[in-house]
C-alpha cells in the first residue's frame, strides 16, 4: 500500500509524535511505502485564503469552493497545496495523527483540509460518501488527549468523543469517499506512567499489524437519497 | 453590554459579513458597546505553535497548556493573543459569525481558540462548565452554510448540525463557562434568491432585538460530577 501520514504536532517528542514514528516503522516494516506530510515542521500555511489561487475566476468576490474548483482545472493552485493533493491521491491510506485540541483537530490540521480537499477532485454536488473522489481509499484517525475515558463516552461529562469528532469522521473523510476505520484514542496521556504509554504504543502497533480487519464506520449511501440528498421513502412489509 | 464580534470570512462582500454588519449596526443601535475581530482582515495567526510564547518555561519541550498558564502569570504571551483574551474578558456577549467549512469552523477560527482560550484565564482543572473562566458571559454563533436544512437534521443525510458543533457549542464554549445561546444558522445561501437572504437577515435582526429571550443550551453542571469528572450515583425515589 501507499500511505500518507498528515502529522499535526508542535512538540518533535511529543507522545503523538512517537505514535506517528512508530507507524513508520511499523507499515514500511510490513514493506508500505509511507509518506509522511509533517505541518508544523513544514511550517504548512493554515489559512484558507485568497491568496491560495495564482489566477481567480472571479478577483471580485472570492466563493472560495468555486476559485479550487477552477484553479484544479487550470493548475493554478499554490504549490504547497498541489503537492498535498498529489500526495493524498497517490495513497491507499491516509492516516491522521494529532493532539485533540477542544474536542477537535489543532487548527493547523484543520487548514490542511480547508486547502487541500478541494471542489472537483474530494467532491463536487452529488459526488459524496460512497459516490465521493476518494472512494477505494481508507482513512484512520489517531488522536491523544488529556482527558479520561470516562469524560467522553456517551453519558460522560462531556459526551462521545466519537460523536464530537464527527465533522471530520463523517463530515470531512466519510463526505470524501473515504472509508473509515475505527478511530485510534490515547487517553489521558499527560498524566500517565510510562507503562502506561508503552502499552498505548503497543496496542497502535496491534492495530496497524492487522490493518486490514479493523472495523469500519457506518456512512451514508448516496443511493438511500433523492436528488435533493433528501432520504428516499422506503417500502416496508 | 459589551458585544465582541468575531468575525472569520476572506471575502468581504460575503452574506456573512453582511450578518455580522447587521449585527454591528443593530446591537449598536440598542446602546451596546460593540468590538470587531476580523481575523481576515487582521490575518491572524491560525497556528498554536512555540513562538506564541516570548519566554518559555521548558525550552526543551512544548507542552502548550503548560506554557499558556505560565505566559498569562509573566505577561508573556505574544501580542496578539493578550489582545484578543482582553476583548473576550471585557466582553458580556461573545459572537462568532463564520461560514461552516467541513462541518465546522474556519481554520483560521479554530485557530483563535486554539491560542486565545488560554488554560489558567478560560478553563483549568475542575474550572470548566459552570466552573469555568467565562461564567457570566453569554456566547452566540451565527452560521452560514451551502446545504439544505434537511440535509443537516437528525435523520438527514450528513446528522444534526447542532450536533456537528458540539465541539464548539459544548467542548468549547460551554467548557469555558459561556452560557451558550441557541444557535442561527443561514442555510443553502449561494443558491438562493436576494429575496430569501434578506429574510435571513430580518430573522437575525429579530434574534438581536431580542437577544435577551434567546434559548440556551442545556450544559453539565459540575455538581453532578465527582473529583475524578465521573457522574455522581443519582439517588433515585
Amino acid at each position: 500500500m501507499n500511505i500518507l501520514i498528515v502529522h499535526a504536532h508542535p512538540e518533535l517528542k511529543s507522545f503523538t509524535s512517537a505514535l506517528k514514528s512508530e507507524a513508520v516503522e511499523v507499515l514500511r516494516g510490513l514493506g508500505h511505502q509511507v509518506e509522511i506530510s509533517d505541518l508544523y515542521a513544514s511550517d504548512f500555511v493554515a489559512t484558507a485564503s485568497a491568496s491560495d489561487f495564482a489566477d481567480r475566476t472571479n478577483p471580485e468576490y472570492l466563493v472560495y469552493a468555486l476559485e479550487q474548483r477552477n484553479a484544479v482545472a487550470r493548475h493554478t493552485l499554490s504549490a504547497d497545496i498541489e503537492r498535498e493533493i498529489e500526495r493524498v491521491k497517490q495513497c491507499d491510506l491516509l492516516i491522521l495523527t494529532f493532539p485533540l485540541f477542544w474536542f477537535s483537530m489543532p487548527a493547523i490540521l484543520k487548514g490542511w483540509i480547508d486547502r487541500v480537499f478541494v471542489s472537483g477532485v474530494f467532491y463536487g454536488g452529488r459526488r459524496i460518501y460512497d459516490q465521493g473522489g476518494m472512494v477505494g481509499k481508507k482513512a484512520l484517525v489517531c488522536t491523544t488527549l488529556g482527558g479520561r475515558e470516562h469524560m467522553v463516552t456517551e453519558g460522560g461529562i462531556h459526551g462521545d468523543l466519537k460523536g464530537m469528532l464527527r465533522p471530520l469522521l463523517q463530515g470531512t473523510l466519510g463526505y470524501a469517499g473515504f472509508e473509515v476505520l475505527e478511530p485510534f484514542f490515547a487517553y489521558h496521556v499527560p498524566y500517565v506512567e510510562q507503562s502506561a504509554r508503552q502499552k498505548m504504543l503497543e496496542d497502535w502497533k496491534a492495530l496497524l499489524l492487522n490493518i486490514d480487519s479493523r472495523a469500519t464506520l457506518a456512512m451514508p449511501s448516496l443511493a438511500d437519497y433523492d436528488e435533493t440528498l433528501a432520504p428516499r421513502a422506503k417500502l416496508v412489509g
